[in-house]
């Protein structure tokens, strides 16, 4: 299929093995758009790293990179040693470095989902006595099962939300929740690429997402990519141009969404969840089922990262604020369910009451299955 | 009086005459606060300049800035000419001077009021047959005497907002209404400068204001000169630290407000109104009666000015945003006085119904009016 082949090919993280040996391998975003960089990471520090740094973002694509960083780790420590590993010394080593690579981004319920499934998947070889690079190989098709998942799953969430699009709509978005913050197509800006690709005019509205500058960065470079016309705006005025300038709806990403159907996503997502609401247009939620924690019941619950001040203080490395002040920087806010219109998946569409809706898409599809059950 | 002399010292627009000539001088607000920088400005294209760069800066401080550039214009005509000049000679250079420095910033009804009113002397002294250099004295008098009003106006602002203000109330604020953008004290900040010095604890958050970043920049500086606690947050947080930072009330300025009080301000202004009406907090903007303009009835009919692209793709000349991409970037944004807790004027606190309220502090009032009448 020719779309999916153009957006396979910006896959933004990857794997490769050559003479040199096993590495994984991501756009660095940090850079973009001014440099198309490829940065090849050969141990699991420098995973940990990227993901940290923002070199890697976006809940999907975090968890894609953190099971093949998994993956990794495991072919260095069958590398490094000559004797015979037991199974009790691999879980360690895995546990551990799932513990490290889990540290480098508190909110993102994907991230640990990943590394749980990895880890699970290391279990049940390892019961089943496999040998260490039969082990190697298995966590590695695990880490692409994962990556080629989502890129499915982002696609149904893309056909699923196209349905909410209307030829010649005025949209808005916020942050980068694009293919370059999952294995492809991307969960809020899916909608869009389908929609358009199927030959509906849209313009969108981009806001800037300070502080890292994901919409400008990101969000405009892809959409300048697929050829979708827009128009980049700074945050503040997201509620300026709801009053006048003819947005019909509201498409953000999620990077935790609780039973209740509250979400965590980037910082300036709830107020602009208050403005849809103040200005009644649709404010819909565009996720994958893994982002879905059932297990906390409402946002309150969700530890909200706290990032650097520098982050604030400084762009590209220009100050802009006096030295020695005190500055916040929430790296995302939580959006109460009230505010939402739908919360779309990969597996249909949740509506209110999303204790009922969200459980309901949930059945069947299990964090601790070896493999996701698409529906 | 103690506090009156500290921030006379930091008046930002200033007259100068000395064995060069005379000149208007200014901080250069577009390098704060990473340098202090004194403009000597000594004709009056370079004060147009000033203006329309926004090294000088906030509706009040442009109007008192553009009066000292007519007077410097006067001063020039005046050493250019050996021979005698004529009234309409006067007139009509002085009008083509006030045509060019109101074309600078088109939302900031200040800035003609301001021109308009050293037209306006301008015509009352010809008529008495005044000398020219009689006649430049009074120009550069008159200039003074709005710079000193001004100063006046923003004290008397900052005592009837310090009211509002409770002992550790918690405060919003965005842009920069501080004493930066007036000739003393500011509009927005003036109620809590009055409030601290009185002894209250207070605690702000200051919108960084994108694009320019006046609050980032200016506001920051300011409470920092000050020893004012402040957090410095992205515009995008406004409605997170509303939701679960304990802040009590918003404080912002105006460019320009209508007679049913519709409010110009600094984009994203409207943004947070809409939020603060959402959390149920007070919504005050703070400026002078020269900011009123009763021959608009509402907001619909303030032009908005749409500044340079450039603004958003970039931050103090680095790049953030793909090359050639569409950008909207008004510089303003109009707040329904639905949204307004009160107008707060150097003649006391306009309430709800504005049609009224501001009538009627606006009494006695008059642009034409050779002072501006304190009550």
């Amino acid at each position: 299929m020719a779309e999916e082949k153009h957006l396979r090919d910006l896959r933004t993280v990857w794997w490769q093995e050559d003479a040199s040996g096993e590495a994984v391998c991501m756009i660095d975003q940090s850079l973009l758009p001014g440099q198309i960089v490829n940065l090849t990471l050969t141990n699991e520090q420098q995973v940990a790293e990227a993901i940290s740094t923002l070199k890697v973002r976006g809940a999907p694509a975090i968890g894609v990179t953190a099971a093949f960083g998994m993956a990794l780790a495991f072919y260095r420590l069958l590398r490094d040693r000559d004797d015979e590993l037991t199974p009790a010394e691999v879980q360690e080593h895995l546990h551990a470095v799932g513990e490290m690579l889990g540290r480098t981004r508190p909110t993102a319920v994907n991230l640990r989902w990943a590394i749980d499934r990895i880890l699970r998947r290391a279990d049940q070889a390892l019961s089943e006595d496999c040998s260490g690079p039969q082990l190697a190989q298995i966590l590695r098709d695990e880490a692409q099962a994962i990556a080629d998942e989502d890129f499915q799953a982002c696609l149904n969430m893309g056909r699923y939300g196209a349905e909410l699009i209307a030829d010649d709509d005025i949209l808005l978005t916020h942050c980068n929740a694009g293919f370059l913050a999952t294995a492809g197509w991307g969960t809020a800006l899916a909608p869009m690429y389908v929609a358009h690709r199927a030959g509906k005019h849209l313009h969108v509205f981009v806001d800037e997402t300070r502080p890292m500058l994901q919409g400008a960065r990101l969000t405009a470079w892809e959409l300048q990519q697929e050829g979708i016309p827009f128009t980049l705006i700074t945050d503040s005025m997201a509620g300026y141009f709801m009053r006048h300038g003819g947005i019909k709806a509201v498409f953000v990403g999620a990077d935790r969404i609780t039973a209740n159907g509250d979400v965590a996503n980037k910082i300036g997502t709830y107020s602009i969840a208050v403005l849809a609401q103040a200005h009644a247009l649709p404010f819909y939620v565009v996720a994958p089922r893994s982002t879905i924690d059932l297990k906390l019941s409402s946002g309150e619950q969700i530890p909200i990262e706290q990032r650097n001040p520098g982050e604030i203080t400084s762009v590209r490395g220009i100050e802009i604020a006096p030295v020695g002040i005190q500055v916040a920087n929430p790296a995302f806010d939580i959006t109460p369910h009230s505010y939402l219109s739908a919360i779309i998946t990969e597996a249909g569409i949740a509506r209110p009451p999303y204790n009922h809706s969200l459980h309901k898409l949930c059945l069947g599809y299990h964090y601790d299955t070896e493999r996701q059950v698409s529906n």
